[in-house]
């Protein structure tokens, strides 16, 4: 018997049908546009310019050269996890024991881990729109739907009702995603709203997985340091809450390439952690997990610098923005490391950005990525100076 | 209202059932009995006693320290993949081209990869026991469900039967997956049963997911040198066949702490696979792909010694253990770093493994983790005096 002519043909076919239908664009198609000119200014990424710190790199090629080449603990080195544990009890006055803390490669292999542990195919969760996309990806992945809440853009900034997001629960829903700060919209939470949402989801028996990936960019401290980190769901919920925390090193130190990240549980998830890393990939890079300890214990004024200069960034982009008549929506972050905001005359937000890129040299990002086709999004995660030259060439783009 | 008291409890009772009764024991366990005592010589996990060669490590820190610390492909750099192209194509014979080549944070990731994209909740996947038990976590996670088609234990080693493979496949069977060379057993899939495999898959339009992470340790050639590698689904699938191959740097490369591997698949999934990976880890570290594409171009004199030494090693583990007659399903494995047999009056192979420990001191991991509770595992790939001493003091125990 020969075999079916669509089985030779192309295997794309015959893939389940949720991975057949994936939409396959991404905030990475228009720098692809990009390729090739070396006069852009690449604001389009969620992620800064610098190369991650010297004593961080010589602290893994140290743990290389000690030997620390072997596989090792499903839920992380003790040292990183004690760094950790001492890390997140300092800046959210909630002892958060080691036991709670499961290491992850990077800040999206945690989410992943989370929406593993509490949701079944045909389950739901609920994300506040607009959010960073990829959470949509491993719902699906997981034979799950999201179900979007999306927070209403006002003069003063984005604003979730919590109504909305009580109406929009169902008996599939197992869990609620959301970012604060967020990506792309610089939201924070209030604390008062973290409340009242921990105790929507008790009541329900819902889990929150809240993603802090951006928490130490937070703009209310003095100039020249990083302030207290963004209200945090760790401050709140008590060690058994339905709670589940994802953060990474992306960001604050600049280890975008490194893939470290992790996972804040409760701690009687800790055994089934250690599974669910072990049948993903099984554990994280030895000798990158002593990095990223050295990370956590020496890198607090690289955090400080990293910080300000990102509020003079945003002060950059924002004081050239303001007052434009074309842009609205635009408020200044307390928070993250973007602004998003809406355009006049743009309803189709990847052309727009082709073009600003052509006309400018300059990468944004499309709101599209994020529901939203006529905004866009910078990244000021960036050097002042070269933002101050975008931020010249993109003026009279929105004049 | 005040939460249900099973919320407040403990987080556990929470999660999905399937996570809730995740088998939380493996090979670990018996390890950890071990810990404190410097005098045990571990031949229990499925790694070697050697760092990663320094040239891999200095490839590493060098490719840090000039920058590469940043977001980057999600297929894999293509640096990484160039040498990967070669180097599949000039082991198996067979035009194998950058397309087709994903990397992945480790072959269990690649397993995880595989599964994701051709599996729904509910859905089946045949595995070809006795095999590593780690692919049932996989689909477990994914909703599915493992069925077992068991190999039999000869003298002659581990046979497959094909007939009991196609009875076992249902409307369900969406995959089928085994390791060859494997683990724990060293058995080598004949390339004649490889094809015969895939010509049934084929009318079936059924996956095969080749776990061929030990194919280097192929003991076909001649002394002092690694030989050709084990027979291939790579050297018999077209490029469109519904085949998908796991490697990894783990085990020939002795990096079993970097989690890095690689899938080859099909040149229609590749945009398929870049989501895969972006949604599961958001790609591996980049500087670790320069260093897995240094480990490929420049690692042929190291997997030559390594495979030469494990040859050795072989040979002392099984002098010793044969005719010995407490021992019975003991043959000289053709592959892998793994012997696999029977004892006689062993019928707990964990309180086996423990009271040996305990005796001898040597670490051997219990056939339970496998579904034989009368059979142990040796992992020869160690030096070959400490295998001498560790045989020294295991026969007296098997006489």
């Amino acid at each position: 018997m020969d075999a079916p002519s669509e089985t030779r043909q192309t295997a794309f076919t015959q893939m389940r049908e949720r991975m057949r239908t994936l939409p396959l664009q991404n905030i990475a198609d228009i720098a692809k546009s990009g390729f090739g000119r070396d006069d852009i200014i690449p604001l389009w990424f969620g992620e800064g310019d610098l190369t991650t710190p010297d004593f961080i790199c010589d602290s893994a090629y140290a743990a290389m050269k000690a030997g620390h080449t072997f596989y090792t603990h499903q839920n992380g080195i003790p040292e990183l996890r004690a760094a950790l544990s001492d890390y997140l009890s300092r800046h959210h006055g909630a002892e958060i024991g080691t036991e709670r803390i499961s290491v992850t490669p990077g800040g999206m292999a945690a989410i992943l881990a989370a929406i593993q542990m509490v949701m079944d195919a045909g389950d739901e969760v609920l994300v506040f729109d607009p959010v960073w996309p990829n959470v949509r990806g491993a719902v699906r992945m997981m034979g799950g739907d999201v179900r979007s809440v999306r927070m209403d853009a006002t003069e003063g900034g984005f604003v979730l009702d919590l109504d909305r997001v009580e109406a929009a629960m169902t008996a599939r829903t197992k869990a609620v995603f959301f970012a604060s700060p967020g990506n792309p919209t610089g939201w924070i939470m209030p604390p008062e709203q973290q409340a009242a949402l921990l105790d929507l989801c008790r009541r329900r028996g819902i889990w929150i997985i809240a993603d802090e990936v951006y928490t130490r960019f937070h703009y209310s401290g003095p100039a020249g340091a990083a302030g207290p980190a963004a209200p945090s769901m760790l401050s709140l919920a008590d060690a058994e809450d339905l709670v589940l925390v994802v953060n990474s090193f992306s960001k604050a130190w600049c280890m975008t390439g490194w893939r470290l990240g992790w996972l804040t549980h409760p701690a009687s998830l800790v055994d089934t952690m250690a599974m669910v890393v072990q049948y993903n990939t099984s554990g994280v890079a030895t000798f990158l997990q002593h990095a990223g300890a050295t990370a956590i214990r020496e890198g607090e004024p690289f955090v400080d610098f990293l910080v300000d200069r990102c509020r003079t960034a945003r002060d950059i982009v924002c004081d050239s923005l303001e007052n434009l008549p074309r842009i609205s929506g635009l408020t200044r972050p307390q928070g993250g490391m973007y602004v998003y905001f809406r355009v006049e005359g743009v309803s189709d937000s990847r052309a727009a950005c082709a073009e600003i890129l052509k006309r400018t040299g300059v990468g944004l990002a499309p709101g599209f990525a994020f529901g939203d086709d006529d905004f866009l999004r910078i990244c000021y995660c960036n050097d002042p100076k070269r933002l101050e030259t975008a931020m010249e060439r993109l003026r009279p783009v929105f004049m």
